[in-house]
């Protein structure tokens, strides 16, 4: 192992990715499309053998160097520390207030662009297999991107992100049950409609007991514990626990993670539904600001990477170019009008702005559809075509999502909810 | 790559080394050697073909797992963050004002052990290949383990700590030399003089570097930016510098830990000095506390993997166990010794009782000396039996020493310096 390059590679990386956030967000442009766009840049730049990521010994790939596993290590951990944070400010009653409007949301989100996808494909080439997978990437979104700039702009305790972090949760279960009916279909050793139905039920059930848990355990937990310090410091005038918060929170946080991604679920959402479940006690521990600094250290990875998957010398033929362009109109189409739809029928109080809101959040598609995809290149069911238009689909929608989105926020939420250069450099 | 074993091996080595903490504080022992202990356990746990390890799939020795990998990587982020820590709170002027002191302590805490190792070794053996190997692993002290436990006595600001912490800086320079010297001598195609020469220079050159540069130039960088701020203000209102101060500092401590590793310095020194650098706005910064929560995540590794070094297997001979016993008495002695006799000279002003804090403090070897007898074994100058002496001895220093060393320190600074169990636990 050598540690010399990984730690070459770690502060090149952390200083680019940091110099383009800097730069696009001087031009109004959320920091992380900068972190993205210099992913693509430093993937791609190449004079005759020399490569920007060969010098750092980043290769990617099927036979991926050492140096980029830690890339997409951090890439993860990023993400799911960031989760855990958007988790640790979001309380199980104030998300169940918004449930039927978040549950419609993820409905039709899924619905419109699943059957868009579909169409689109049997009309291009005809190919049911082809049609299945790329729906299916259509369907998934990807939070990690509204997240950020949500927490950037200080907004999660609004109704629409509440609505948008609810309903993201449900996409992937959903999402989830999509691709293993997209697998069985395709397949040849096809996967049995009881599979689907017990890995759909494990799903829901985890998600049903951890928010049960988050009203009804924890607080017992927590109430033992105040109760055992006050008898302690009764009798020695010391109230200490003995336990540190920071390492049970990391614990948590990596934990569950761990146990979504088991049952089959996105790791993230594992982190996001840890944090809620500490969210009552977040502030007195002062979990927020030092899960921050735990993500600040690895979340640019994450950007970097999305960034690093647009193989630029693939998107060479005019029709894949031309395909790419319409997929991406109908990815952003799609997922707008479906959540748009989703949240009228939801929440009759939602203004126009709201929905604007909700329809752009959701937009981003980013690893999700690309994992699906994959699968489905893996399974032979995918054309490596296709499965390059998919990346570029997800990028873009990664990449179109935030300004549109943060300029409706901004829209409803104007002067006291301004931007911070703080968070964004 | 499978992010699943990965996530599931970070909980299950997180959640043991902080119970293991827990336990050993509980009984008054620095938490940390709990931490080394149930490394030690967790690697030599085998039942027949199940063994501890294998279940996390960390595979060590020669051709190591990926999860070894990146629990080595957590190690090695774990303590460089650590000593940049330890140099955000070392100011240059107050380093230099105990420099003679700890140039002296440095000087015969290298002698004293390297001429008794290899002594040891001439009379056991005869070898003196083998004699020059062990003497150069008695030699280097790790600051690491000596590091922690001052920072969770919250002791930094003491006369003895900035000596211990100096004299380890000087002590890591001479151990280069030392080791060049050796290798130089034992190699067939041999090292010239002009090299070594070279090297030491190199490494004497940037360690002049940058004390310079905290003291001259550091602070005329944040003069200007503080100027323009100021104008910033005055035009429009806002001051905000617009540059993360999170990301710079974490920029400076992984950029200046590949340095010193490129020079052949231990890249802990590097994040030590680049701390330092930084160490009159750290306060300001609340950069402590944000640096604080990363190297939560990362320690436990650290002093897990120190443990996990120790094969009991291979301590079956009885010559090879009481030539451990030995030679960790060797290590222990000489260097208290060594390190006192500096003290008295460097500076007549030191109590007894500080004294022993200083020879206690630089006694622990850590991973420096395991490196070093690993080369020699790499080289064939080293025989395994005298490996394994080495590995064990550098583990029991790191046990022997922080309970002796606190205890001593507690003497000297006793009531309001009280240990903090929410540091330990």
């Amino acid at each position: 192992m050598d540690f010399g390059s990984i730690l070459l590679m770690l502060v090149a990386l952390i200083v680019l990715a940091r110099l383009a956030s800097g730069v696009f967000s001087r031009f109004g442009v959320p920091g992380l499309i900068g972190e993205i766009v210099i992913g693509i840049v430093i993937a791609n730049l190449t004079i005759g053998d020399w490569s920007f990521l060969g010098m750092l010994d980043v290769e990617m790939g099927d036979d991926p160097s050492q140096n980029y596993e830690i890339v997409e290590l951090f890439a993860e951990l990023g993400v799911i520390f960031l989760l855990f944070a958007v988790g640790l400010e979001t309380k199980v009653k104030d998300l169940l207030s918004v449930g039927k409007a978040a549950m419609l949301v993820a409905v039709m989100g899924v619905i419109v662009p699943l059957v868009a996808g579909i169409a689109l494909i049997l009309v291009y080439d005809g190919n049911m297999h082809h049609a299945l997978f790329l729906g299916a990437a259509m369907v998934a979104t990807s939070v990690g991107i509204t997240a950020r700039v949500i927490k950037d702009m200080k907004l999660i305790d609004t109704k629409e992100a509440k609505i948008i972090i609810g309903a993201a949760v449900i996409d992937d279960v959903l999402g989830m049950v999509v691709l293993a009916i997209v697998v069985g279909m395709t397949a040849s050793d096809g996967i049995s409609v009881s599979n689907i139905a017990l890995i759909s039920a494990e799903a829901l059930l985890f998600v049903v007991a951890i928010l049960a848990a988050a009203l009804w355990v924890v607080p017992r937990i927590y109430g033992y514990f105040e109760e055992r310090n006050k008898k302690k410091f009764a009798e020695t005038g010391s109230s200490h626990s003995g336990i540190n918060k920071l390492v049970l929170a990391i614990a948590v946080c990596i934990g569950f993670s761990f146990f979504a991604d088991m049952i089959g679920l996105a790791a993230i959402i594992g982190a996001f539904l840890g944090g809620m479940l500490l969210a009552e006690y977040a502030w007195e521990w002062k979990l927020e600001e030092k899960i921050e600094s735990i993500t600040t250290l690895f979340i640019s990875f994450f950007f970097l990477n999305v960034g690093m998957q647009v193989d630029i010398g693939s998107l060479t033929s005019v029709s894949a170019i031309l395909l790419a362009v319409v997929v991406i109109l109908l990815a952003v189409a799609t997922k707008y009008v479906g959540c748009n739809l989703g949240a009228v029928w939801g929440d009759k109080s939602l203004s126009k702005g709201s929905r604007n809101i909700i329809g752009f959040g959701m937009v981003p598609r980013g690893e999700v559809g690309i994992i699906i995809a994959a699968i489905g290149l893996a399974s032979g069911a995918m054309s490596s075509e296709l499965y390059g238009v998919v990346i570029v689909m997800a990028v873009a929608t990664t990449i179109i999502a935030p300004p549109l989105f943060a300029r409706a926020f901004r829209k409803e939420y104007p002067p006291e909810y301004k931007l911070t250069q703080d968070d964004l450099i």
